[in-house]
């Protein structure tokens, strides 16, 4: 079984706990250290809660990473700008790592990042968790199959209630640090659901953008970052897009959806509903597709676990990426070239930071066109 | 009984059969003349099947206008490029209008008949149909009733996918003349359905665009004119605005999706499932609206005619632009200043044009934005 | 154009309107009399509105059968229990009919008249509107074409809400009357939406009832006929169905749902999105059928006017009815023999009669199976 | 952290691995021992595929019970038809006991083992996996809180398609051994999913079964046992309810639907969207409720783990279902009164197999009444 530490993901944050229970999911790799909180008494909560010996859970990630030499991988769950020191010194120590995204604040940090991960030979999984739902995988088959003929247009929403209020003054914690500048960087909602957006249409598409054109909006009053933006896209091949970011969208939980239209034909996947995909061939009814079937591709069935009609959700697509990690390091295969791991890595991470850094630029410009 | 007269709506014509049921819907109105086709074997026949006087049906529009003396209207339904002509000879004939969209083919056009129309003191409908819808009325009251708060963004989809191959070159008509400059005028898609989407949501919300930001796009090779387009908007309260429109959309009909939202709630319109709406409010479960329901608005109950559960459709929506067509005509009423009309006028054409003039006019200088 | 005179549909009643306006829809036939209340100052307000002649709005049937002479056919639309005498006058008179259903009262009425019909060589309609929905046709003609194979069985759903309260004793005319055991007969729920359950599952499958298994119940305290219930059905080919029927159902204005499932295939038809349809082969996955689009069946384009994505309802459905029936008179052919018409007849509403009192004999007698 | 042995869920098998997964998940009990499979190169294979010491893998049950003194429980996902040996055996020596449904084949056996756990005061889960679901316990609160009113109507449909041909002879193991009556018992589709219909009705409404009505088919030609069923149900206050179970559906994966209507308000559950609930107030439009909302009760809450808008399944429901039990374990109390515990136990064992029972009898008698 594989051994992983964990640093960040302490009592009360969220995305933490997602990783821990994704990683037990599949029962290949147990956590065997961690540094959850720079609040001690949290962290010694937290390791206790973990089962964790107390020797192994650590008041500092520089204390864990020096001690800690026997680890097949590091998952860094902290905020985010913190991914790059932590990131970094993990790479200088030859250590794999698996970091949720963004992967850093800035695309010079995340190139930096890459430029180590390659020279000292680390794996560096990055955690766009969406690209791991099986009926993605699907789409991205009937793609790669051809079934659409050439692709066309791209169009992305990504709408979400849960900052419609004011809630970074009301006690939401999440939104205290991400509606900060000092914190969250530059952007909110662009920088975080946005490159969701990028790398998912990335993967499933395989189109490169060329350039952008956006519009970036704060409508609650008094808000510093943005709340709701929206960007077009021109992508390499000639084929268009257009993504949709909201967080003052009320009435959606979270209510991303995909839709792809090719010269053949067209999918929509509507990430509440994972397990369906809507696939319609040109002059012919839509099909609705359902995860398990077996009349779906190999590559969604290399990503499901339950029978048709049987929901699997968010957890089992997180585990899902991190199966094709674990099978990247059990392969004791030496990295290798970009593109060709079956999971996000650096890579991908650099691509969206370029993105969210060229949409500003658009928005800050009068949404001029922005080569890419 | 009201009297009418109809110009083009030929045996093979689509929307002139749409408008002599939606009139006959109500018993209101009877057709009495008609100049069908400029094919007269086709006329003749028409006349014929609809139980005309064969007296009263003639070979030429000038000739109908100037010879029937006691309509209370004429409805016209020929290509685009004739309603200018004929529009302008019924009202300097002080007739009654009912044009299909786009009123005129230019914005002069339009801005000419709205100043004729309104010194010969004519009363002039451009059947926008979808306003005509009752739950379309559901979302125009909620938001008129400030049930939404401040509005902040409208998303406007409309994908059809039925130009997604070249049909202009296999035997399509209504594709043949659409996708040809010469008839069709300088654009396709954006001219077709942007206005309706420009009709609908300013209908609907009240607001003024200010400025837009548009790319359009020929998908199809060799195609002459826009089959997808994409206008970014800004209100002229600051609220922002998201347009797509598209004839390459695979798997669509009509998918027109109208989506707003405000500061307290937001409603959510499908154009395929015209007896719903989705109402959410703030930190509230999204309700589902049911057109004919005791709970809806007045302005809903006025444009209903059955009870909640037996659906009602498009011809439905189209009838009621002309019962409060009809009850302004037999208000005896001169006609009313701008935007106090219960249905859809020269002023909403003259809209409609503009929003064109100035999305191409963005489109065609690299989607810069253009003041309105 | 054909002439027809109506008895009942005074101003205030609800089906009468909805009869004049699917007449009205295809322009092939004309009021010409009626009478329409027995009340007289409804009846001559009534006749007024729809600008009749008013020597030819008439105090009662009898003196409208009597004097009118020139009639294609007379529409019967009054209390279920007024049925019987006048249609039968109709027919001893010679006149075509089309009857609102259930036909009659009693099973011995519905086979008098179809006797009676027979005789006099009169065509005679029922209509049972669900039946002319295009998606309904579509699903027979899968049927018919053999695409689901042998069939198994059958579901059919009919919730409704609006008895869910004693809404008989809150001022509500439609729930006094068919409440009343006096006015409505032995049964409220069951004759009123199972015998249009009865009727679209034969229609639609061909399927012949062997033998039913009942229950049925009164929820709402106090009422004195059922408001809810539920038939087992045998066919005679041995395949099985299932029908609910409620009108205590929260939650549903008209929920109608038909699902048919046979050996390589099966439909289901929600009435609430009567423009679709979805259809599933054996081991493929559903397909969504859309009302208009090209893939669809000859007798599906035949009773549809609007393409693809604009929707049609209910009232369209009743034209389609009336247009065979139309048809039917203009075509000069003597009445055809049972099961031949593309309309509902008597022979349906014989069926319908015959479905109900089995079905009130098996659960007044503890649900045991009542052959038929 | 809780040790547990596994009986059963050997290579190849389903349930097992679904169950471990669904442990692993909150990461409160670690598997330590078991015994997968007759086949022993299977049970070793497993063993360590799950990387257990290979002396704690055991070639029979009785061998593992007699060995393991330290486990806080045992899971039994073997056959059905050897729950009662193996959990006899568990309880005989005092283990706790998680065990799949149905609990045994037999209503004595359940009896049997019902006595002898209360005797041995073991705790005994039995996963009826669906109860498990965050929105089936926002269902169970909403009738708790009274805000049906007085229940009237329970819906239950279990449509799914996988037996819809002769899978049994096609190579599928699973459909081998529940259509073979030596080893599924004398049902199969009624058996199986009818009671998780029955167990999940009773926990959500609390209504108990007086009477049943039932009939029972073979469709596929040659099945030795059931493949479609319908029960017409009376409850204990004169609540009605309707279930069907069905494998012979095609469209459907696990088309599970739950709509209980009662005299104020109603509400649906589809198992394929577990994330959401459709409640609907009298005479108000429905709601839609998302799993994760912070308007949803307490209950809910105490079973969720993500926001609203990130999906949970299956797996998150089996683990809802094992953390009740955990609690009850480290709680130390003694076992409890029947009804009391928060997870099912062997009473709700008990009640299923007297519904199958009962069903079976009405079915072979003509679908009499046969009470309860």
């Amino acid at each position: 079984m594989l051994k992983y530490a964990m640093i960040g993901g302490g009592e009360g944050a969220f995305i933490g706990d997602v990783h821990r229970r994704a990683i037990r999911f599949d029962g290949r790799a147990s956590l065997v250290a961690g540094s959850f909180s720079r609040d001690e008494g949290n962290n010694i909560k937290t390791g206790k809660s973990l089962f964790l010996d107390p020797e192994r859970v650590y008041s500092s990630y520089e204390e864990l990473i020096s001690s800690e030499k026997e680890l097949d991988f590091i998952v860094i769950v902290t905020p985010n700008n913190l991914h790059y020191p932590i990131a970094k010194m993990c790479l200088e120590n030859r250590i794999n790592v698996v970091c949720e995204k963004p992967v850093t604040v800035t695309l010079d940090e995340a190139l930096e990042l890459k430029k180590l991960s390659e020279k000292n030979k680390c794996h560096f999984a990055v955690t766009y968790t969406y690209t791991g739902y099986p009926m993605v995988k699907e789409m991205k088959s009937l793609i790669d199959e051809g079934r659409l003929g050439k692709l066309r247009f791209v169009k992305a929403d990504c709408p979400e209630a849960w900052m419609a209020e004011k809630v970074e003054e009301m006690g939401n914690r999440q939104a205290q640090w991400r509606a900060d500048p000092a914190q969250g960087g530059k952007t909110n909602c662009l920088g975080d659901i946005g490159i969701h957006i990028e790398n998912l249409v990335s993967y499933v598409t395989g189109l490169k953008i060329r350039k952008v054109c956006a519009v970036v909006d704060k409508f609650v009053e008094g808000r510093k970052l943005d709340d709701n933006a929206v960007v077009m896209v021109e992508y390499e091949t000639g084929a268009k897009g257009l993504y949709w970011l909201s967080y003052i969208a009320i009435g959606h939980g979270n209510g991303m959806k995909i839709e792809i239209y090719g010269s053949n034909g067209s999918v929509v996947w509507v990430q509440e509903q994972p397990n369906e995909l809507i696939y319609t061939a040109l002059n012919e009814p839509s099909n609705i597709l359902k995860r398990g079937a077996a009349y779906l591709s190999p590559l969604q069935k290399e990503n499901t676990r339950l029978p048709e009609g049987h929901p699997e959700g968010y957890y089992e697509a997180l585990s899902n990426i991190y199966n094709y990690f674990f099978d990247e390091l059990q392969s004791k295969r030496s990295p290798i070239k970009d593109g060709k791991y079956k999971f996000p890595t650096l890579k991908d991470g650099v691509e969206s930071l370029l993105f969210v850094k060229r949409s500003l630029e658009s928005a800050e410009n009068n949404s001029c066109w922005v080569e890419k």
